[in-house]
């Protein structure tokens, strides 16, 4: 604990999960707060004793802090298509919908969408995200900035493939790395360092062999992360068998070519088989489970094997069209369900003991922290760690009674139960208010702005129910 | 439209999604009460016109009302026991955590378990429960007439099978009966109506054939409901095979002795062949889909199947340590996410559209309803039937856009959207507020004895994390 006598916020009489190496969790537990910065974390008589002239000490009456959460996939520019591409097959959802959306987006619809969805991140106890990749990084970065949060963000890139929209097909591979080199400088370690820029590459299937190596190379050099979605479906590895001449998928490709490294963060990974896996454990690749979009559109991804090969996995939400919820509270909740039920299908029966509630939790805290090349910095409660975190009020309805804290947390806990969030060393929600903006002008803007853009990509949805 | 001009509330300026026969959604619609009753459904113009001396006219501003939701499959004496048996095996689950959990509950632990778990079915919309069954019905009547629910109670019972606690397991056939005769003279149809006395079964292995069918007429002749748990486990379709000379399982044995009927509510059915699929179809047999615990605990049912088949397929929640949120908010987005899901294991891929929004609102509305075999009288918002509904604010952070609003109904809603419950023309939450007990008493007064009733128990969890 350290002993330096000036902190700002001391937080006490909490339960403090740590999420630290030794995965302890104190009973009547502190942080001490200086700066962005956690100065102390310990029994709440200690740290009290060790800054009485905190200016401010503020008494958790018994609730719950966690880590902030990390969120590892998400498409901030979709927040303004929620329910544009519900109960539609995949060339449907992506052609018809997703596509003619995105492609009509302005700068300022992405603000907003990003400020939307920033809202929904900070209320699901998020502190840190990994956008998934859209167009316009400068309006997300403004967005990140005023919403207090911590980003690593994104552009996505494509240079091939068919049925691109008209403005997107003529991007040429130079384009796509000068860009975003751009973008690097321009954004990379701004707000107070919570915004890093990371390369994006959509998917194999819209990037060239050059793509893929000159953003390997590139993200190596400036030392930063790497974004793409990764077997996803089981269209994606057919094709890469037909065309590349190998004998499984994206992943036993991109091993080919000596593309996987440590900085790279794949979303979905559901289609690898062991070989696959085995690649991703040696590499040191990162992989985003999306669980709840995975049930929808994609397929039950191999979590317990990837975890048991070392693999670092985490959680995201991918983006509103594909889930619909935002939120890694839910998806902590779905991906322990889904993670037990699969095991229908190997051993005839489901598996309750699979993807457990500790392991859940790790993947939404400390995994995040990895995924996202930060946990020298964040994903655990520890000294000299950035103050991310989240107060969780555990007393109502919904999580009582506690007999197991940490079950409770993972398969009960609401985004009602989040009651504050603090993102380096600032409060960013406080008593389920959100602080630095005004949330009712988000969400109108965002809606008017939804509306529009809807309209002017012309995107018409059928009625499910005969209105009047 | 009724004409009588003397009505309690009109609701209006509302999204009014009926859940009729032709799925009517009015744009700008009303609903008018009278007493328990609904009057008249119907444009916001024309109720206000008919009914312009209302106690009471409500502007709802364009939020949603809907049914209210029915949860047809709910331990209610479950609720103090939310975390006791997360991520362990079956057998550690029933024989070490529940059956002592259960066999050590009093009668007042019963009536706070119930109020408990009422506060989470209102909070999440629902008006009207199916209880799985518990032991004491009277103390769950007493916290349903409190609560201001609609429910069907019911007592499990068990005349045979191995392991069961000792104070459980003397049981005769004819006292399981007699004590359920007794229940339904004292409880059926009070509380204004809204209590029914339904017949209850735990499961295959703890009845004997004399017990299902004198069940099975006792019921008939009273004119109401069977519940009982059906096709859960793989071993239970084994044992059944082994010991009753049958080629697949329960449901086939239950087709043999002639036990199915109209009035039987089986839980779950997750084990189930196509021709068992047709038997329920032909004898009209509901079906409860608890997909959240079907995930963790059992497998995935055959639910598209049963709806091609015509059976009328709800949803549950089962109980607090099979889940463990009580939301059929939750349910129905889960229900949507793995039915899904379950297709990669049948065609290779998932199928999005597989039950889409509507078939997911229609279980946990009308279906439902029928379920409880309430639905001359729930289940819909038509002139006639009892007025219980819901209405739901969608222009928070969580439901917009709107573009969509029924698959933001199933795919965004959560609890925090659910603003006020009414049941039977009275409402029992308005504004958040739960309305005819103090919330904070009922947490309170559960912990206790919840903590009381597990030390009791002898029940001890081991610690997932390094508590200090």
């Amino acid at each position: 604990m350290s002993g330096a006598p000036k902190v700002d916020v001391v937080l006490h009489n909490a339960v403090v999960v740590t999420m630290d190496g030794t995965l302890r969790v104190l009973r009547d537990g502190a942080v001490a707060v200086a700066g962005d910065r956690i100065a102390a974390v310990g029994p709440s008589v200690d740290v009290l004793a060790a800054f009485p002239c905190a200016a401010q000490t503020i008494d958790l009456g018994g609730r719950i802090v966690l880590p902030g959460l990390v969120n590892t996939h998400v498409h901030t520019s979709q927040q303004l298509a929620r329910g544009i591409a519900d109960d539609v097959d995949l060339m449907t959802w992506l052609h018809g919908r997703i596509w003619p959306y995105e492609s009509h987006m302005t700068e300022e619809d992405s603000y907003a969408s990003t400020l939307l969805c920033g809202v929904e991140l900070i209320r699901s106890g998020v502190t840190c995200f990994a956008e998934a990749g859209g167009q316009f990084v400068s309006e997300m970065a403004r967005a990140v900035e005023l919403l207090g949060l911590r980003a690593c963000l994104t552009k996505s890139t494509m240079d091939c493939g068919d049925g691109l929209p008209p403005n997107w097909s003529s991007c040429s591979t130079d384009d796509c790395i000068q860009s975003q080199k751009e973008l690097y400088e321009k954004h990379h370690n701004t707000a107070d360092g919570r915004i890093r820029v990371w390369f994006g590459l959509r998917q194999i299937m819209n990037a060239t062999d050059r793509l893929l190596l000159e953003t390997r190379d590139v993200a190596q050099k400036l030392n930063t992360g790497i974004h793409m979605h990764i077997a996803e479906i089981p269209y994606e590895n057919q094709l890469i068998v037909q065309t590349k001449g190998i004998d499984h998928g994206t992943v036993t490709y991109l091993e080919k070519i000596d593309f996987l490294r440590g900085n790279l963060l794949a979303a979905h990974s559901v289609w690898l088989n062991k070989h696959e896996i085995g690649h991703f454990s040696k590499a040191g690749v990162k992989v985003s489970h999306c669980p709840a979009s995975a049930m929808r559109l994609l397929g039950f991804a191999p979590i317990k094997e990837m975890l048991d090969s070392g693999v670092c996995v985490s959680l995201g939400t991918d983006g509103a069209p594909s889930n619909n919820r935002m939120s890694i509270v839910d998806e902590m909740y779905v991906a322990s369900l889904i993670n037990k039920g699969r095991e229908a299908y190997i051993s005839g029966t489901t598996n309750p003991t699979a993807l457990p509630a500790e392991a859940v939790l790790k993947m939404a805290t400390i995994n995040g922290a990895k995924a996202v090349l930060w946990d020298n910095e964040i994903g655990s409660l520890e000294v000299g760690k950035k103050a991310d975190l989240v107060v969780v009020n555990p007393f109502k309805w919904c999580m009582v009674p506690l007999h197991d804290s940490i079950a409770n947390i993972v398969y009960c806990m609401r985004t009602e139960n989040i009651e504050s969030v603090m993102c380096n060393g600032r409060w960013i929600m406080k008593d389920h208010k959100i602080l630095n903006l005004n949330e009712d002008e988000v969400i109108s803007s965002a809606v008017k702005r939804a509306n529009d853009l809807l309209a002017r990509a012309g995107i018409n949805l059928p009625e499910r129910m005969n209105y009047m």
